[in-house]
């Protein structure tokens, strides 16, 4: 197999994996809440705060899979985990991890060491838009978060914007790769810079030829590209699956957190 | 390039990714106990609970890479975790999503539709060994652990036998695949039909040529080894993100908790 169709056949299993996740995972799991459960021979008593926990270990492993808004039941469990210190200690903690580790790639003078960073709940924080749509308990409404996105507004997540800041001084070229179209590559710009990003190398927007591939495809062919002009991935952040799995994935991957929503 | 030497370059490049990782993965984290930090414009107050938490997401989610041993002051943290009902709960929501999955599989009558799972901390639980050694706070001690694996005794995990008993309902072929040695296969059957399992197709075990090898790569070639036989592998479970990458991975891959210890 040539590595032409070896790419092609890795994106068309993608592809299939994607439809046929979408296919199987329909239904939500209900566990009914304050029910006392038998396992083996302990008693375990699940009630609305574990099962809310539990869901989102396995929505953040990506055990979940695809789901389209968050259970009802968890609305206000995912507001308070967003609102309170634990969303922004989970993603200054994963942040401190890949510092620790760019710190430890050796950066050459080339200009080749390449961070490739997603934008949306990565670099910006859409709190307030979420904040006034039900924190992702709610179906997501195209329109009016575009209508978001266009005010140019939304503030750094501050764990990621100081590593970006110490990325930039280790010498690093950062690569910014979004979901987002072309045509809202002006307020993209305007935005990153009004919440103090600044010095990336390019920013890659959905072009025409994009439009309806799964995140992971169009990702993983743009992260190719980058590695054909002789980039050496070292790290990619997301706060998607689909922004750091297919292929040419960077030597190490962070998965920020994010129980509001879900990209396949 | 040939199949045979695109394997090939992806086992390298696997050892090579874990040998960097090793080396960048040393240092430890510290961010010192009930200090106040500023993030941006808030205040966030990181106690040991809050950090231990967005600890265990960082080595839950793989971005925290290689860890040695959990830190000390999370240690009472992984004690209750493990002990108290939110591990049960984490591995019977996991559970949850992985028979979702299955019960939408078209399962054929050729006996080729298979599911792959670990064995230690996946099939079965360690945490009376565990219970004795710290909860994963100290080094990791083989000899004793290997004593411990001698008397068979280790219980189920309830989540996954009945998960597994489901899967044999539903006419999946089951393969175990642990890192436990091939001199170990007699106690590990007893263990296994002593915690309530029994009709599995085969167990793999690390024979002589596999020693030495990183899990990921093992595991890799194993499962490698089930697809030229013609076997589909619809999901795998297990507690390891080794268990679960690297290549011939499953259409699905199910993350079961494990704060405890880390194999790469």
């Amino acid at each position: 197999m040539d590595s032409r169709s070896f790419l092609l056949s890795i994106s068309l299993t993608l592809f299939i994996i994607t439809l046929t996740s979408h296919a199987s995972a329909q239904s939500i799991i209900q566990i009914p809440s304050h029910k006392t459960q038998i396992t083996g021979d302990r008693k375990i008593r699940v009630d609305d705060g574990m099962y809310c926990d539990s869901w989102r270990f396995s929505v953040e492993t990506n055990d979940a899979g695809i789901w389209e808004y968050v259970p009802s039941r968890c609305a206000k469990y995912v507001q308070d985990y967003m609102t309170g210190d634990r969303y922004l200690s989970d993603s200054e903690v994963v942040s401190s991890y890949a510092l620790n580790f760019a710190k430890n790639v050796n950066v050459s003078d080339d200009g080749k060491d390449a961070w490739v960073f997603d934008i949306d709940e990565t670099l910006l924080s859409n709190l307030p838009y979420y904040e006034k749509n039900g924190f992702g308990s709610e179906p997501f409404n195209e329109e009016s978060f575009d209508m978001w996105v266009d005010l140019a507004e939304a503030p750094a997540l501050p764990a990621s914007l100081n590593f970006y800041k110490e990325l930039k001084q280790l010498g690093f070229t950062i690569f910014l790769l979004t979901g987002r179209s072309e045509d809202q590559r002006n307020v993209t710009d305007k935005n990153l810079l009004f919440a103090g990003y600044s010095g990336w190398e390019k920013l890659f927007l959905r072009g025409l030829s994009d439009q309806g591939k799964p995140a992971a495809l169009y990702k993983s062919q743009k992260r190719s590209e980058l590695v054909k002009e002789g980039y050496k991935i070292h790290g990619s952040s997301g706060d998607q699956w689909s922004d750091l799995v297919g292929f040419a994935v960077a030597e190490r991957s962070f998965k920020l957190p994010n129980p509001m929503y879900y990209i396949p």
